[in-house]
């Protein structure tokens, strides 16, 4: 029988190894991917970790960076029925791994029995079997004054066990040395224990990665003077403003020469003119392809140097990297063999029949050639890498082999460990994971279409509470030059305010593209649809940033409330509260320690004003009933005092349609509520 | 980086490899344990398949017998959300194994796309790529014949698309012949097929496995003569009363020599007398170990002898396998190195401090010769499987190594398939579960000890529902000979019909320990506690089958219902139902294929009548509202008409604590409802 033989080499070399270990959390897919934090995080391991029979079963969570020849190590605490828990914080870039490793342990078996036996004869015989445990633990002591130490205890113990006249008190206070017994537990035997053989997987990303605030911005609209296209140089000019508004991503679409053969003009029109710009998605001339820059915005030197201007403020500029090529991109011609052929010989484009992208070339995945197809692509991200680009936004991930995700990010990583990945795959949910294990730092979300209360409150708990909370880190999205949704069309002002406040709440890492955001662009191409007129994606758009009815102070606003509260910089901590009216949205978001609560409360109705009672679970916070607690709201700056579990809010979507408020539940004075009351 | 290394050669193996699996179910710890099942099971399997794009994706299970070089194959068949299904009946016993294999079908694609395409030019460039697919199906075509179809198509589809007076409409026919694409689809390109690296385990047992009525009994009170020791011969005229109660495991407690070193007298007092049985837990004598019989008992001709006649009743004997040595057992002098050493050189007796067990030497795991001493317990096992035995009771396997359960039990399988393991585990839920992973057919349970409506209907709920679902089979059991829980105790004859109710339908594995159970014994040694008076396992009892009062009769109709209904043979298919009343409990359990359904109603409360209002979610039954149906009792023979999904019960425990009702929703005829009507 196969299996007869697939087991028995297992058990039999392990045959005296009793402890076993189960159920290792957090771990993605059973130790296939890894789990995600970022630098600085406490990292909390558990396992079920158990033996046969009542001995004493000790374990230990082991972690190294992953290269290092040495686990560290720290003992696991006991929490309820055979599960235990340890932690170890990440202080580095990259990649970490860890598994646990257990056994059942003889001194600490003795300890405990030994401190039960009643009997005088028992005592004496169990005192000498922990002298020869105490002596074997010395002899495993790393340090000699340890060594020194337990030698001392065991002859101590083995010469009261043979002293007939001590009587058994004294004889088992001997063998009770809480301090010494310390010392013999950290030297445990190990010869019997059990390493659990899976080594689970977990990157360690920059703090960004988790909390991140975007603006997509189209260079070419750059220029201050509607005549001439946008340059780096102009960028540059933006950036205080981009700062002002308190984003730190500055994320265009791609930047590399655009192609002429089939190119599309304004609003994705099949006639361009020659004076079109195109799309930025139609990637590739004869200038130039995926490492190429387009002559209008500028050199090599400048995009280098407007880098170095955004790092100034603390603002990464993100890449969009479009694998695919315009028609007159230079490897189509160089690389045919990358493209699927067509039967009449010339190169497949894009395409769902019956619709057609022929100003698309695709590639082939299944390419004989692949492999120098992904050392040129990976070639593109380490170009990128080396102008000092740390953050890249992936174009349609998911139409593009999985094998090569997983094998360009840990390549890009291995390069600069700061490179973060955002997935841009509107897709299915499978698809939609299976990209983020294979390690995109964020990933685009439903976000954009989920807009009644029920859509909302599903959607964010799954991410909130599933399983992707390890490895699926949404990034919220109101709008994308692609994706004007229907509410933003129809709703006006108070829905703009609304959608982006629930995206800069309800995900720590969200976006924008702007200036259509800011400055409320809602005009659709058609009835119906979801693309902007106009499209900056196929022209340049001068935007008037001083418009009064601008939501940039507005979101300035809210970025603002982001850095103040920790609650808001993680996607974990989030929990919807009852409210009795359909309209109206609450959640709270805390912060891991417990310390920093923000209490959200979004009218989903742009045109009328909608009141209700909101639940708050006082327990939850430490709050008695009856209690009063503070809410301050980071928008209105207003100040209110709440009492009980149910209170009243009101929202009128004509003057600001959220409350984003931080819950003061202890006062530091008395006089705290003489401000408000 | 080390990761790097880890992940680029899997990555770069698979390049072209576009297909991805995930989420295989079902799966135990990721495949590391085996899911079981009966022999004439379909084992149904599910898994997320799905790749990069847009092209189509195929997929297959995988399964076989372990061992045999080939695997069989069925296609899977898409559900939502990128799941797949498909399923495979076990028609043998023993050890089974499944994967499941993906892949990114080029001729699915072209058949999708192709269906799709509306200009004429495409269509053309299509076909002759199809007819290029075609052509490669073609060739590997297994079947001749199909091989042949397959040319003919390619060539007519060819042709056609070079027939420029053709209508694409003719041309779009000829592409698109589904009885000839399901032949192509016969032979798909598996160049890039992706197989799921994990072989996921099934262990495949006998339908006594799932479903089994166990009626434990000891031999030495066989004898109707109250002044002789039991014998099989005994045991053998017992077989017709067994078998008209409807069980089909009969359990018999150790039947070796019973230690006379530090042997226990009655009522479990440490002064024996001369003629005190000694308890059968206390393995072995100077006349024999774990491989022989005690002589009172007969010989191992009896033995087998009593074996066979059992089993032409369809009755196993089921013997209880203590490993653990009386100190008189042979292996202690024999062996002394498979037991513990006490710093006085004498032999560690089993203790829990301060509690002694002097007359039970557990054996040590750790022993330097453990692969002798496994040999040996293995060979009990082996030795008993040679006289015809095939069900084990195994005595608190949980103070016995992990590694030596799953090592023994493929070995006595890859001996004898048809044997079931039970595990006698009354411990921490982690350890209960590790055993029935390790390979036990069944698992006793926390039943004996679970009381009200709540904590049945929590622990019975995560049985059906939760994870051990594919490997822990509960087998519930009212007393054993240790424990006589309180309410039987103090509920009378109420509690005794309830119970046993209970068990018999919330589990398809169920036992009793007789006749102390039939014949109602309810005295307890001492109050507070759980142990019989003058229990069998330390003195021989004699028992009046015949008394007016036993529940024989009760339990050989509880016994013929459950043969009667599929719905009570397995433990799937459990839900409690709502009723508004906490001392009735409420349940129905359904057959696999809908086709049965029993109603279950409990009188929790064995002093007062109870009545109540219970709701039957019509829709789960396939019945409209306002529909009636009919209920017959299994128990009283009656039959209910009930109505809607609110109908009323009543139970009086001076009668019948139960109702235990199969439910038919479909009148055969109209005067069906005649008879009761």
């Amino acid at each position: 029988m196969s299996r007869d033989e697939d087991v028995q080499p297992i058990a039999l070399a392990d045959g005296r190894s009793r402890a076993v270990i189960e159920n290792i959390q957090p771990a993605v897919d059973g130790g296939r991917f890894a789990v995600k934090r970022v630098v600085g995080d406490e990292v909390v391991i558990e396992a079920d970790c158990f033996a046969d029979g009542h001995d004493m079963v000790a374990c230990r969570l082991q972690w190294r960076r992953a290269g290092e020849p040495a686990w560290r190590s720290a003992a696991m605490q006991p929490l309820v029925n055979d599960r235990w828990r340890a932690s170890f914080v990440v202080d580095s870039l990259g990649s970490w791994e860890y598994t646990v490793c257990a056994w059942v342990d003889p001194f600490q078996s003795w300890q405990h029995d030994f401190a039960r036996r009643v009997d005088a004869d028992d005592l004496r015989v169990a005192a000498v079997t922990g002298a020869a445990l105490i002596e074997q633990a010395a002899q495993r002591a790393a340090r000699h004054a340890d060594a020194e130490l337990l030698r001392a205890w065991s002859r101590e113990l083995a010469q009261a066990a043979g002293d007939a006249a001590l009587s058994t008190e004294a004889l088992a206070r001997i063998g009770s040395d809480s301090p010494r017994a310390a010392v013999a537990n950290r030297y445990p035997d190990l010869r019997h224990a059990f390493t659990h053989p899976q080594v689970f997987p977990l990157t360690v990303e920059r703090e960004r990665a988790r909390f991140s605030a975007w603006y997509e911005f189209f260079p070419r609209s750059a220029s201050p003077d509607a005549t001439r296209h946008g340059s780096f140089a102009d960028c540059e000019a933006w950036l205080p403003y981009v700062k002002r508004m308190g984003f730190d991503v500055l994320y265009f679409p791609p930047i590399h020469p655009i192609g002429r053969a089939r190119r599309k003009g304004r609003n994705n029109t099949l006639n361009a003119q020659p004076d079109d710009l195109g799309s930025p998605w139609a990637v590739g001339a004869a200038q130039g392809g995926h490492d190429a820059i387009l002559g209008e915005l500028g050199t090599l030197a400048d995009f280098r140097r407007l880098v170095q201007r955004a790092a100034e403020l603390d603002i990464d500029i993100a890449l969009d990297i479009a694998f695919q090529c315009a028609p007159d991109h230079p490897w189509v011609a160089e690389h045919p063999q990358w493209f699927r052929k067509r039967s009449d010989g010339s190169i497949q484009y894009a395409e769902n029949p019956p619709k057609k992208y022929q100003d698309i070339y695709p590639f082939d995945f299944e390419s004989d050639d692949w492999r120098a197809m992904w050392e040129a692509l990976a070639g593109v991200f380490e170009h990128w890498v080396a102008q000092g680009v740390r953050v890249f936004r992936v174009d349609n991930p998911h139409t593009k082999a999985y094998a090569f995700w997983e094998w360009v990010i840990v390549r890009v990583r291995a390069l600069q460990p700061e490179v973060v990945f955002l997935s841009e795959a509107f897709t299915r949910p499978r698809v939609m994971h299976r990209l983020a294990k294979l390690g995109f730092s964020q990933s685009y979300t439903y976000f954009t279409w989920r807009n009644t209360k029920r859509e909302l409150t599903t959607y964010f708990t799954e991410l909130a509470q599933g399983p992707g909370r390890e490895y699926f880190r949404p990034n919220a999205w109101p709008n994308t030059p692609d994706i004007l949704p229907a509410a933003l069309q129809y709703g006006g002002r108070p829905v703009f305010m609304a959608r982006v406040t629930m995206a800069a709440t309800l995900c720590a890492n969200y976006g924008i593209y702007g200036p259509a955001y800011e400055l409320l662009e809602n005009r659709a191409l058609r009835a119906g649809g979801e693309e902007y007129l106009d499209s900056e994606k196929f022209e340049r758009r001068v935007w008037d940033r001083a418009r009064e009815d601008s939501l940039a102070e507005f979101i300035a606003v809210l970025n603002r409330a982001r850095r103040a509260n920790p609650a808001l910089q993680s996607d974990a901590g989030l929990r919807f509260l009852a409210i009795d009216n359909e309209q109206l949205l609450a959640y709270t978001k805390t912060s891991a320690d417990g310390g920093n609560t923000v209490v959200c409360i979004v009218n989903l109705d742009p045109h009328h004003t909608q009141s209700g009672w909101v639940e708050i679970d006082l327990a939850t916070f430490g709050m008695q009933p009856g209690q009063a607690y503070q809410l301050h709201d980071l928008i209105s700056d207003a100040h209110y005092l709440w009492q009980d579990a149910r209170n009243y809010v009101s929202l009128d979507p004509q003057r600001t349609p959220v409350h984003v408020m931080e819950l003061r539940t202890r006062m530091k004075r008395e006089h705290d509520f003489d401000y408000f009351l």
